[in-house]
């Protein structure tokens, strides 16, 4: 792609204190805690609607019984037995661990990150690029930053840091991808289970028509797996299985982030070509103004 | 792809005054303020669908009533909170600024800007390439063409250009994807939403059939809930959702005239060229004969 | 891909008279007007499907009434507002055009299109690429390729070429999908349309219970309008949609022998190479044997 | 990709009697004539799927009459009727033939092909490239394999042999995939006309429903379409349309492998080179052992 | 990609015993035997789930008889007749065992594979790159890694090395995809045929409705075969195909794991560097420590 030696004119002649001058100070890394917060939007949602359900249930002009057991079982458990079957354990035990980690999630601040990664590349190009794994401060924040930084001092060459860093988030984005899926195909089963269940409350309730009476209730009692397998595939598991997605790609783009600061500083291009590149990758009301 | 370098000989020959004489007047250029229209098809077609259901109603034999606030509020709050969970809040008013933006909006004229890009090329050649910050009058107009122009005149490779400002599209693109997202899903919720309704109704009035003749009006409050869920999901979102979409297009053809103008621009290519490129790309009803 | 200068030894010690001998005859060049017909498995599949509802309609044992305007009015305009609302009517009326254009459509010769692309070139070859816009018979029968010969008479380079009229197709086969896009769209309103039509009949039935002898016309009524989606939704928006988009594929393939001989001829490629190429892209009752 | 002129040290001084030994005795090529053969799965499995479904309308306690003209017409020729409306004449007499080829098709042993493949190659490295249409006995076999030989005896580029024929491959796909696509189509039509008929019957029902005795009858007529709509969409059409494009996946492995040595002998490689990347395309049970 | 020859500074100057001292000792390489293992979650799953529809059923209030013959044959040899028609015997039988070889699997431990790789290419560094077919004990244990050994020390170039094996893995993960499509299928034709053969039953109790008791157990019988369909797809084929394509993912990575160890050993490069590649390529929590 672009060549690693090109410097521009205007970028030379232009004033660059921070860049250019070894005796200014220099900038001040810093990267926040990232804020362990429960996702707000994910919980108010899920309790919500639930919440309507509840209440549509309560409005309703008759008393009618709403749980059901054997409904539950065969709707919950059999959606997890079904869904167990195209995975192994292993891959259960880890997607539940995505899954946990898509409710109470690690917010990272990514206008914060674009600043640390201009700081660390500015200091390069003033001290050299075997600074870049002095800044435990920051680096201890985040294992994908240390071990890029890691690669750069080491030495590599820019594109096989590129491409070392870009199998490893393959690698990542198949973890999130595959918790994903299950959720994917667990909202897929559910509503199966539910028409399974009701078609056996069918069955046994047309089996036994002398006493028209009970036909009522008992179809009542039939519906109530579809409706438990329309709640759990489509208020639930369809849902969540959109966030862990959602999560993935915003983990993807803080790891776009480090690789292209790495692979800049590797290049030992101008910190002002890196602002460029991050500001292009980062949604406008994120960008930073590094330099000015 | 193509050769910065290369200048054709009929190129050389055909008589260019406008380009090639520097004593000839300079193009005009301008650019109309983007007329901000509510888009008409989208409000009409909206309105004419639901005033056609109310009709259908006010038509039919009996005076039913259709409205049920305990349904409304299953499907519409329904709808909102299941969205709600796979999405951050960040992008929840992110995608609501897109979808109002998606019915009243900034309809820019291609042609005119195809027209512009040819004036600042024109220009370019005759009196250098640093002249494309110059023409504040159009420049103030689009941000992504003020960004573009500064970039050529800060001397960046034509290849970088086009690198940076194709990230900045895939950026700008992901936006407009994410809020449509939200809208597809919301589509895809409605209809669920309102079946689980429905499901409540069916299995209050099946679990007290003693009373015949309420079975009727229970059906059909309970069938309320699907009647709301298919026009929420019919005749609202999937069609605001495929707009959103229809919008992105043609800001990224907007953009993408910016980027051919630019990098043609940077590679001091003869404008001849830039215009069968870009008339490559518009639509034919909207193409420039910008020489003879 | 191919490089332009490679002759290979067997194309030049093989005889080829027409193609390396001056004083031979000029091949003669002719494009038959392309014929302005009606599609006739469109019009006739169209026919003979609606017929035979009729018919089945007619068969039935009963005189049931299958017109009912209101039902008409909330599937057809119901499905022409909904489709309104994703589109601009700019778009809406060029679909209208393409629509109508794989109804009554120009239907082109291919073989005879490679016959007078070979022709051209073996002109070419014998008496300079200059020539290839003297064939105004030809040229003036299709824009694209006497847009495509100009370019290679503007003494262009093969992939500036390739890229001009790559981009070209582009553009034309992005209008063509809009267009399939838009009765796509509509062949999945329609039975939604059809389905809230039905749920509006239903719920005023269900609500007044006490005369049971209206039930059944009550019901056949509101099924007319599931009726009514199903028809326009599978009889006749969907494989229209199908149509258009296999008239793009035909446009492309026409537009492709085009650009492949246009390249070739920039390149100055012996003929016979050509014939190959364009043989590979023609299926098979179609190639041409231009040579012996 | 691969370097054409690499032979590696082993290759070289490893013993290889028949390719290197211009006195060793030519292999001898033959190709068995494919095998006409019907398809026994698919005539298996048609006949017994249907078989099964009239054992099971025999079994049926009550003596329902399961065939009625007027439905019949209105799924089969309104499935053919609406199928016809997105493709032309030409295209669905040509679906018929590939459909038919997919019943009673040639079937070629893969294996024979490669060994004749590799026999080609070990005479061309011996007595020299043109030989290789020397083989009337084989290449009367296969015109494809015959046009391969015929590019590589012309003597054109390794990398035109691959661009040519790969575009050849390409075309005849397309063919495949559109008969196959008349068939996809068909089968999602088939379901649809069954709904439209047994709305029709519905309908009809409805509107007179005073004679009550009637109506399970009628209603069962009215089902009748149904039934015969997802008998022609899931038993007959989609598993048709299926096995088509695997027949296009079979076709076109040939033809690779075709490709495969044809490349290779324009590239005089070594034939060892040759059977190694001959098998790496064969599945497991199909591998030869050409040398050893 | 990489460059071969790369060799970075601060590889050679940091201290590695074991590459680079010759008499140090061979790493002692070893595989175990793939564990044969029934595949925990797929049979717990399915026994899980059949047996929570069991329990369902046998808790109903009624002692319907869910077992009835013809049902069960329309259902599940209906399926199989179907499925049939879309391949051929030697597809149906191949992915008979690849379905069988996904609940009784062979286990690789890739860390183990990994680990075997590195000690290789450290002897290999060492004593040279004919050394790597001397491992019988590991070789014996993997057809795929004692065929890329032979590659390496037979001399073949890097990238030919490469293509020889993708080719390879393309072919084998076409066998699993094959197998996979053959249940995806049967999957999707199960709950078909179930509504087919409901159909039979609802045409015959439809056409005799005089004895009006035996309206509820017939139309029991006829949803016995929904039942049937939706347990067939639903629970048994959907989640064994997605175990197949699961496997086939699995499968994968270890071929990829050794063609980048085959590749690494045949330009000859840094261990080091080939650690850095192989872990890239695991997921986190199989990742290995090799030096210090």
């Amino acid at each position: 792609m672009a060549d690693p030696a090109q410097i521009t004119p205007s970028m030379i002649s232009s004033p660059q204190p921070s860049a250019s001058d070894p005796n200014s100070a220099d900038p001040i890394l810093k990267l926040s805690d990232p804020i362990e917060e429960v996702d707000q939007t994910t919980i108010i949602g899920l309790v919500a609607s639930l919440a309507l359900i509840v209440v549509a249930v309560w409005m309703g002009q008759s008393q009618a019984n709403f749980f059901n057991l054997p409904s539950v079982f065969i709707v919950i458990l059999g959606t997890l037995a079904v869904t167990a079957i195209s995975y192994t354990s292993d891959e259960l035990s880890e997607a539940m661990q995505v899954i946990k980690g898509s409710v109470i999630r690690l917010v990272p601040d990514l206008t914060e990150y674009a600043n640390a990664l201009m700081g660390v590349s500015v200091i390069a190009k003033k001290r050299g690029v075997l600074t870049v794994t002095n800044h435990n401060t920051i680096l201890n924040k985040n294992e994908f930053l240390k071990q890029s930084m890691q690669l750069v001092a080491d030495g590599f060459q820019p594109h096989d840091i590129e491409f070392f860093l870009t199998q490893e988030i393959q690698t990542s984005v198949e973890k999130h991808k595959a918790a994903a899926s299950v959720l994917r195909r667990a909202s897929e089963i559910a509503p199966g289970m539910g028409l399974i269940g009701t078609l056996v409350g069918l069955v046994q309730m047309l089996s036994q028509l002398n006493s028209p009476e009970t036909i009522g209730p008992a179809m009542a009692v039939a519906l109530l797996t579809t409706f438990y397998g329309a709640i759990m595939g489509t208020v639930v598991l369809a849902p969540l299985a959109a966030k862990v997605e959602r999560n993935a790609n915003e983990d993807m783009l803080l790891k776009n982030l480090i690789i292209t600061g790495a692979t800049s500083m590797a290049r030992q291009e101008n910190p002002r070509r890196l602002e460029i590149l991050l500001n292009s990758l980062l949604p406008e009301r994120l960008r930073i103004r590094y330099f000015d």
